[in-house]
């Protein structure tokens, strides 16, 4: 059986680099038979792990040596103009080359952003990259756009997330009709600041999205949205501050769960629950965000991904190649465009 | 003993009215003797209510009457104008003219906040009234502003929020310096709008702040600030995403512990330890939020308390009001106000 794509994987990235990527990496060419593996990292090191799990010679999998590594911290415009020997250059050069179809990292993400960018290219029609990643919500997830790519989105921004988002969410999770929603803070028209406003009036005009208008911050995780667009500087601390409350929850129950003998006892018992709890609802857990608008598929796994959550990133590109969400969307602003353009 | 301040309460406003806030007042009368309470309300329903408690002739209980309700609905614009005989227009100036100290609402938060500012006026120094409130961390509770009543902020009103909510901090929690973070997608100095890097220089510039940087979302719940400042629509938003993460969290917690027998049983063992961590952790539980930078206190209630949750709201009003906030903050911000015209 050929392969038939390649997936570029930054495999140096992230807080824990080759150990959490090689497995992960490993674990997916298993589940996917038609997927091809290219690791960008440091070849011995690469080498190494590859030879502790036996698969050194793995048929779907090949080596990319890369000299350097872009730091977490690293200023992102500089490590564009300084990182080109860096695993993650490399990985999203073999995207724009041709040779891959998309590219994982858990690496720094504004400097995945910025190169991803500079080395690939944005669609006509959009301006920067966005980041969209899975929240969950009662009956399964739903997605929120931008979160934290861009700060100071203009309406037009807005409404290109609304379409890039709601194509994905076609093409990804086969929903016909994403219902899309303005992130905002009161549902009423006379809410808002000038750019959701102005937003909400674009995204009204426009008849291929099922824009449902504005939803407050409580109907992210309620699901009342299919697709929660928002600018990237809100999104951000929406879903931090969300996470944050998620992480006290769970320190406070495992506090009042520890008290006295009695509670701990009944700790044990519940345990099985409590675990079944924490992995549907950490909103940090469903790993692998989407950049969007780009000229290529580029997905960003937490840093702090484990075995099983870089897997999952990399399962996130491997949907996103086989349903061709960039030509997708790229279809799809062309059609926005020419509307706009005729209505001029 | 003779009552020292009077508080008047809008009797008429949130989710349940008189049913609701009578019984908190009264809540309130036996836990402050020093406190009088005027309530504003349509005359003959709150004193139905009254005469059910048998307290019509309480010697600490003054009423109002008012003829009309400000809608929740209402624009609060129209409200300034056209409802000069409602409860909440006749609460308030019941505090510009000096018969009481404090107003406690649950009603309209938009029309509070543009008839407060109508009627009492702003400190000098001050544009527009903030909103703040506590939300809980692991082991206390922290404070955001502006949490919904200020959109597009400016770096200059993020400097005023830092300075009235840490004199009220001082004041209320009587914390010596509270830590003031300001909330931004990221810690290192390059991250964030222009808004907060600004207002990142104006905040470290004030010798009398404890200014500690930039704090990111899920910094707010593990309590790293004191007084976590932001723009109103992210305060807003971050808000009320985390109340909707804990509603889902809540949810699936019931959901999860009713699927079978055994689950049944073991969440009726576990039932007083789940009760306990709710009442410690909704966000939306700790209520009593203030509106900072009127020439007067004016706390607001959730529309949705019940008699306990108006109480503690009450309990906050007395609070700021034997504290003295409004002349604290005028006083900070006169000092602030003489530092930066010496320095032009």
């Amino acid at each position: 059986m050929t392969a038939q794509y390649c997936i570029a994987i930054d495999a140096m990235g992230g807080d824990f680099g080759p150990r959490v990527t090689i497995p992960a990496a490993l674990d997916a060419l298993k589940r996917h038979p038609f997927l091809k593996i290219l690791l960008v990292g440091q070849q011995q090191q690469l080498q190494l792990i590859l030879k502790r799990h036996n698969q050194l010679d793995h048929p779907r999998l090949e080596l990319l040596h890369s000299e350097s590594v872009v730091a977490m911290d690293e200023r992102p415009a500089l490590a564009l103009r300084r990182r080109k020997d860096s695993s993650m250059y490399l990985a999203l050069q073999s995207v724009a080359d041709g040779r891959c179809q998309a590219c994982v990292s858990a690496g720094n993400t504004g400097a995945l952003m910025v190169m991803g960018r500079g080395i690939l290219q944005m669609l006509p029609g959009i301006d920067r990259p966005a980041i969209t990643s899975a929240v969950p919500t009662l009956h399964g997830h739903s997605y929120m756009l931008d979160l934290g790519a861009n700060v100071d989105c203009s309406a037009e921004h807005l409404l290109q997330f609304a379409i890039m988002g709601s194509v994905m969410l076609k093409a990804v999770e086969q929903i016909a009709l994403p219902r899309v929603g303005l992130l905002n803070i009161g549902a009423e028209e006379i809410k808002g600041n000038e750019q959701v406003k102005l937003a909400s009036r674009l995204l009204s005009e426009q008849s291929d999205l099922n824009y449902i208008g504005f939803v407050e911050g409580d109907a992210v995780f309620a699901g009342k949205a299919d697709l929660v667009v928002c600018d990237g500087f809100v999104g951000n601390i929406a879903l931090k501050s969300s996470e944050g409350l998620a992480r006290l929850i769970s320190r406070k129950v495992r506090t009042s769960f520890t008290r006295n003998l009695y509670r701990r006892l009944l700790a044990l018992l519940a345990l099985p629950v409590i675990k079944e709890l924490q992995q549907q609802l950490d909103p940090g857990r469903r790993n692998g965000a989407s950049l969007l608008g780009l000229q290529g598929i580029v997905v960003k796994s937490h840093g702090s991904a484990n075995r099983d959550c870089f897997s999952h990133a990399i399962d996130q590109a491997v949907s996103e190649v086989e349903m061709n969400v960039p030509e997708r969307i790229s279809e799809q602003l062309e059609r926005y465009l020419q509307r706009s353009s005729a209505s001029e």
